[in-house]
């Protein structure tokens, strides 16, 4: 297939103005000076000089590993969809993508009432940074590097600096990554170091340190590589194509995803939209958000806007309305502690087309998840509890039909948030006064 | 292919004895009550009812994933190889293995000197717990559940109870966790609450831990999935069979591995002896090991045996001397700081037949090849700093040759270890009085 930059555009979601990919380093709409988000749209026309059972041969013949980053990857794997107007030498990757997808074990099945439904977990966390951010970071890197770009800038809570950093490592430009003071765990503090990335802290929150990156990312001072930059949403979409992959390239019938900024979602969106619009499949799965009580302006609004049955009553997005920081709760979903997602217009529209719902988890609920997950050996974090009581909650109000395959995305590594297991499994815990043998065979009861 | 328990016996390695594998509980040659560890022996022989090629096509067909633990792990994709007596049902699997091999970059390559070889790092920090230890667990997990066990045991510095809890959980398994009080992090002591496990704490160190815990298994009152267990071994083999998929089922020249207990570098070896025995490779590749100065006793037993270039001037074995507690220092490769290698017979054999060597790295030498990688963008953790550096030091010495194919083992996440990059990367930490666009701008230098 031939490979030309003229193939991606971004169009703005608001206006409908359109500009190069490639020749564009502000992520606000500055054509129609709108100011709206951009959407990155591919010319994949090139799809149809091969039947989809050739396409599908490609992409399974992808996955086993060679010195190829197509081959080295579960999001370049499927560049195509992700990225076609990249060459594969332009594709930096750190391995991410090859995430697994396993089976709930007993204890969560019980929990979701899920006996006669097929639920999976894509475990988002194996990469190399412990979450999903690694799959857009590869593509939103790759991408300012094949555009000549020398160095990337990004605020973050921890996550997004870590994936930016490394990947800004491996493609050798230089990153420099703006952070709150004292408001990200040492773990998180370690990695940008560790990839050599320039660290800023400023005083203040996470709110401020992104409006300092954002004015100079629109003044063309610094090229943003948090999720204003269209080319993000791009890498997630994988998460459909592993998953569709998985089920012998039959699309799940259910994605559930948390919901912080958006852009997960979105791409989730998107990515349904590419294999329908390409004929990979003809289904149409539903999205189901998870968000937390503390957190949860997208599940508000759906409620309001919606019967309990998940019917519209309303409009959503005129029902939307962000929450301002004194409306967020304590939640140890703090990565989806977001009042004011950057992408809900992306998220509306994803959820509403596919008669999806968004719904909010009380903290007892989100860390219990997490607790049974890890009960079934699934080491998954608080945010992807807000997906698991979301989904019960849609079990349980009728909208998942029996025999149905539903694929939870699990953004991060359990480890990255210890907090919960050391507060819920204190009973777990024994002591003894000395190091005799049959003291502890006592407590295991042999 | 035609599957028996009987295929997998366990051999002593001191006196020879055989045990059938799924019948001994214990873990120390009670045949001639010799007390030598166990190795595990295959009948192999269904090899032969396949060519070669054909083998090839079924292991590079069994990494596109699907519903099948062999599509799911790639320790399973290697079942024959590893556990060819256990159903695929019997196999509990969280996704570990599918472990990536990246290039290193330009950082490393300057530091090694390795400008003429092919050096990939196989990042086994990808698992569900973080580390390689996820590797081995999964199958000696599997073979107990197989046996009828109902509950495992381990003492643990962190890694090994992490790794031992969430396969337990996987399978429906009680796990007993022994751990020193206050001797491992908050994460390490997360990972087995998070899986359920019961944890009991005991004053003193790792040692007493272990101590207790093996009293108990050589009596029969608790099953041991420490690497006693000589089926952890089986999984580790993994890396060697993923290193030589990768390079279109060429093995690889040389394999450097972080030595603790030395079950990784064990496992290396019986990989390596079944490709070349079933007739799958005919080269030899070099077994090359890296400590610290801190717990060096195979390097410094290696160094007094050998000639500079690596040649046998006396017997590595008699010259071994494990190192008493006090004469271990500190390092922040913690998790291999063991003075007394539970597999040092098997280490020496396997690296001595390979013609390889073992190293020790200087404290900032491991540090300094951990940032390194990092500035590649690979975040590997301070043990695999100890490899680095017994690659340089191979290296220097002429032991690698030009355009030779290195394999660097990679055992666990450096997010694991956020002390190394927090200490070498102050450098790069600014800050600002205020939120001032400007001040930020300014060291930026836009």
């Amino acid at each position: 297939m031939k490979i030309e930059r003229s193939q991606s555009q971004l169009v703005c979601i608001q206006c409908g103005a359109r500009r190069p990919l490639y020749e564009t380093t502000e992520f606000r709409c500055s054509v129609s000076r709108c100011g709206g988000l951009y959407r990155v749209e591919h010319d994949l026309g090139f799809f149809s000089k091969h039947s989809i059972e050739w396409w599908r041969g490609h992409f399974d013949s992808m996955c086993i590993p060679a010195e190829d980053p197509r081959r080295m990857s579960g999001v370049w794997r499927f560049a195509p969809f992700i990225m076609p107007s990249l060459f594969s030498a332009e594709m930096m990757t750190l391995g991410e993508g090859r995430s697994p997808i396993l089976p709930v074990g007993p204890h969560l099945t019980a929990w979701l009432g899920s006996q006669n439904i097929s639920v999976h977990i894509l475990w988002e966390g194996d990469g190399p940074t412990g979450a999903f951010k690694d799959f857009g970071m590869t593509v939103a890197v790759s991408v300012a590097k094949a555009m000549g770009i020398k160095a990337v800038a990004c605020a973050s809570t921890g996550d997004t600096s870590a994936a930016a950093s490394a990947y800004a490592a491996r493609a050798g430009l230089k990153c420099f990554v703006v952070l709150p003071k004292g408001k990200v765990t040492k773990v998180q503090f370690s990695q940008p170091l560790l990839h050599g990335a320039r660290i800023i802290e400023v005083p203040g929150e996470f709110d401020d340190a992104m409006s300092i990156v954002e004015t100079l990312a629109l003044e063309g001072r610094v090229f943003l590589v948090n999720s204003f930059n269209p080319t993000r949403i791009e890498g997630h979409m994988a998460s459909v194509f592993l998953a569709t992959q998985f089920f012998s390239w039959e699309m799940p019938d259910v994605f559930v995803v948390p919901i912080g900024n958006g852009s997960n979602s979105s791409s989730i969106g998107k990515g349904i939209a590419t294999l329908q619009q390409l004929g990979f499949a003809t289904n149409e799965p539903k999205i189901i958000g998870g968000q937390s009580v503390a957190a949860g302006p997208l599940a508000e609004s759906w409620a309001s806007s919606h019967t309990a049955e998940g019917d519209p009553s309303g409009n959503w997005l005129e029902a939307y309305a962000p929450w301002p920081k004194n409306r967020l709760g304590e939640t140890t979903a703090s990565a989806s502690k977001i009042g004011v997602p950057v992408s809900y217009q992306k998220v509306i529209a994803a959820i509403e087309k596919s008669r999806g719902a968004v719904f909010a988890a009380p903290e007892a609920e989100l860390n219990e998840a997490m607790m049974l997950a890890g009960a079934d050996g699934l080491p998954v974090c608080p945010q992807t509890g807000t997906a698991l009581y979301a989904l019960k909650e849609a079990i349980a109000r009728g909208m998942i039909a029996k025999g149905q395959k539903v694929v939870v995305v699990g953004t991060a590594a359990a480890s990255k948030f210890p907090d919960v297991p050391v507060m819920y499994g204190q009973h777990l815990i024994s002591e003894t006064p000395s190091c005799d043998i049959e003291e502890v065979a006592a407590i295991i009861g042999v």
